[in-house]
């Protein structure tokens, strides 16, 4: 293993850790309308967990000063990018726990974010989750604005991709095309390494662009430019994070939310389809078979939850426009994976939320910032399963699966999408297990009949990146509820749902570590 | 698709279904102990259904007299079994529907059972479900003596397998090795058709064999013939349906419960393993790795639930014994999917019904009476998944999955495992949200959160023929509650889940029927 390589790498990743978080640093000064006086405690946070990730990062590229930078093996860039992730999550911990962030005023009293929320906020920046432990974000003497901005801004560079960002910026040649592997799992083809490097300019540049775009369209509505940074930030990375404690619901607006409705789908498409579309190519989004399905599930949900709120939900009962208006924004935001609300529809009829738990485990397309299983793993799953039924009463055809008109050949490929539900399945039954056992019933105020609902959203919620679940965590509660073991399986739930399981799983197997 | 001799092979079944119905004739008679003046109702009832299921059989034995009876298709197998369960699943529904059973008292008004109940308690008869709309089964005057016997009888018939007995009374050469594989799809080498009568006759014979030593022992523990009989038919076959509404707790004996429990646990043992045991091979059985992952899995389900129990249950808290006896009767009831309770499970901490709600999906061993995923399936499951995870760093590693001592080269068994994994969580999820969307919420009496975790409960209960769910399908109440639409629903899953899904699956396919 290439240690020296990998220490290489942590350290620039810290350093631009470090560099993004100073962006952060204005919103502390009342030039920029957010505070009334210098706010010194966000601050003096905020500097402190600069000047430790930029202490951490000149260390390791000590240590590293003299790697062979030429080529990385599989399980090299496996192990890099794994620990890029913790070690970006535990620097972007440091500002809640330097600023003394205060998760909530509890009977008068402040509670402030011990280490396991730090991570658990942290983590959920970064994997684009936007589930949340804070409950007072509106008050600046318990969240300070530039915790706030920096909150939000973990979506941008975790939604970016930390390691696309990386190669992006530094190509590395065959060691970049290795690490760009590790971090985006999704079925794509092989391709040279400077392909790679364009791929994660591309990449980049669309996400960069749909969020100013994004920025603009919400200042031209009058969102300060605080609100409408850290909006874009949520909506295009799919994040959720909102500077307000009931999200989207604030702004009353039905513009901001078509607006936004519109960038958290388009946040969920192919970016390298947007790319070609930018660059006047429509074709190849329109007639895209992942594109396609993944609108035509969304049309489906939209209508269905409409329907069952206009003749089940007595608020909307009579009037189908409302209706439509809160089920077509909830469905898009809870399919991106993104997680902003509207409406409490923890508090909608049963189908209506059945629906959203199912629509947390499908998620956009690849090559997109959705966290979940994405709409092509399903495709290929039908069409193996209607190939397999086939095959039940006709032993002997001989057909092949095919997207669109390309065949697929490679039976490994098919293997690892059923293989990658297997995963999903038996990573969720487990740690749906952990919460039930070490998460105290008193939680739920002797409620147990939710607790085994609500601990399945908790876990569809965060290893899909969506954010808010049902009940206790529900779309206007949090996650403060729950003690420390819980909000561990939690975070690492986030982490794996945005690294697509592998990197993180390989990681914390000792035959991993072991030179062969 | 050889349609005669599809009809000639029903005509015969539907003679053993009425066969086995007359049965269930002597206990209208006081002769029997059952009823105190002969009960006229239970009796034309179930005589009529005789009549009826002789007249179909005669019918189509004459349709099918000139079919040519040396080879089946693989086509034609799966369809003949699937046809066979559903005409059993009608005939069977006869007695209820011909003696006007009744499924309920309500505010003093006797509610008959539909043409949808006596569908459903037939279907869950023969599936060795156990799931029942019935909630009188003590008051002869609602639920005559000889329907009650007939109903615990189609457990009989179901878990011996209508066409394994077929089968092994008439062989049929190479046709009766297609039906086999058709109805028992379990993993398992090929083999001559005289094999595989004579595996139909090993395991007929374990089967009738337990069933008459379970019954020799309840009648030594007091029990009548009739109780005796209907109980050792809903244990042997893991069925689960009792002649109490209290189930197994009506008898209030810790005797009598760890008889059944040992049952239940052989129920679900590998019947060609026992065979040998029984021939003095006992090595075979103790080595054998499915049937030690099932033993370890139940004990560690055992342990941890009397944990949970111990240290969270009022009831059990200062009674380490007591808590151990309920939980390890529930458990080895669950997943052994029998679905037999002393206690009312419903009301336990939510990390018990968590574990209970994961056995219903392993169950017991392959060729057994289990209905389940199966404890083999998921060795190979836990066996593919370590070693894909091996080769994300690994890439160029070529490792063979082995199950004790044997390796397994045969790409096809593997991904068909994968595929059925896929395809249970399918059709659960697809079934539950139809709950969802068909039940109507003031079947909850206004709970809407329980709606979403019983309705998972109902998917899973009759999926894997386990019986009781949770709330308003828990082990003290039962499926009455419950619409037309839902009830449909359920029937099929029940089907599906005994079948192990693809017999159902592809005769709903259109394509299917069409002559190549
Ligand atoms: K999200
Ligand atoms: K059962």
């Amino acid at each position: 293993m290439n240690f020296k390589l990998i220490a290489y790498i942590l350290g620039i990743i810290s350093l631009i850790v470090g560099g993004f978080m100073t962006a952060s640093l204005p919103w502390s000064h009342p030039l920029f309308g957010q505070v009334d006086a210098f706010d010194w405690r966000g601050f003096t946070g905020t500097l402190g967990a600069i000047l430790v990730s930029i202490l951490v990062g000149l260390v390791l590229l000590f240590v590293g000063r003299d790697a062979r930078r030429d080529r990385l093996l599989r399980r090299e860039a496996l192990a890099a990018v794994a620990l890029a992730w913790l070690l970006a999550t535990i620097l972007g911990a440091l500002p809640y726990l330097f600023s003394g962030t205060a998760r909530a005023r509890e009977n008068g009293r402040i509670v402030r974010m011990n280490i396991f929320d730090a991570l658990f906020e942290s983590a959920s920046g970064y994997s684009g989750t936007g589930a949340s432990v804070l409950s007072e974000l509106e008050d600046p003497n318990l969240v300070p604005r530039s915790v706030l901005f920096w909150r939000s801004e973990t979506h941008f560079l975790g939604g970016l991709g930390i390691v696309v960002l990386f190669v992006a910026v530094l190509g590395m040649g065959s060691a970049g095309k290795q690490l760009m592997r590790a971090e985006v799992a999704a079925p794509s083809q092989t391709s040279t390494h400077e392909q790679t490097r364009r791929a994660a300019i591309a990449f980049g540049s669309v996400f960069v662009t749909l969020n100013l775009i994004l920025t603009g369209l919400l200042l031209l509505q009058g969102l300060s430019l605080f609100d409408a940074l850290c909006h874009a930030f949520g909506t295009v990375a799919t994040g959720g994070f909102s500077t307000y404690n009931n999200s989207i619901a604030h702004f009353q607006s039905p513009a901001i939310e078509l607006t936004i409705t519109v960038f958290m789908f388009l946040g969920c498409t192919n970016f390298a389809l947007l790319y070609f579309a930018a660059k006047g190519n429509l074709q190849r989004l329109i007639y895209d078979v992942e594109f396609r399905v993944y609108a035509v599930i969304i049309l489906v949900a939209t209508l269905t939850t409409a329907a069952c709120l206009f003749f089940e939900y007595p608020e909307y009962r009579y009037n189908p426009l409302t209706a439509l208006r809160y089920s077509l924004f909830q469905c898009v935001s809870i399919q991106t994976n993104t997680g902003f609300a509207t409406a409490d529809f923890d508090k909608w009829p049963p189908f209506a939320k059945g629906v959203l738990l199912v629509l947390m485990y499908i998620g956009g397309c690849a090559g997109s910032t959705s966290c979940s299983v994405k709409v092509i793993r399903y495709i290929f799953l039908f069409k193996i399963l209607a190939l397999e039924l086939e095959q039940t009463y006709r032993p002997n055809i001989v057909r092949v699966v095919r997207i669109g008109q390309h065949p697929v050949t490679d039976p490994d490929l098919l293997k690892s999408i059923l293989v990658y539900f297997a995963m999903i399945l038996l990573v969720s039954v487990v740690s749906w297990l952990g919460l039930l056992a070490l998460e105290p019933l008193s939680t739920w105020n002797g409620a147990p009949g939710n607790k085994l609902i609500d601990c399945v959203s908790a876990v569809a919620a965060t290893l899909n990146g969506v954010g808010p679940g049902l009940g206790i965590v529900g779309p206007m509660a949090n996650y403060g509820a729950f003690h420390a073991p819980a909000k561990c399986i939690l975070t690492v739930l986030m982490l794996l749902g945005r690294l697509e399981l592998f990197p993180l799983l390989v990681i914390l197997n000792p035959k991993f570590w072991r030179t062969r």
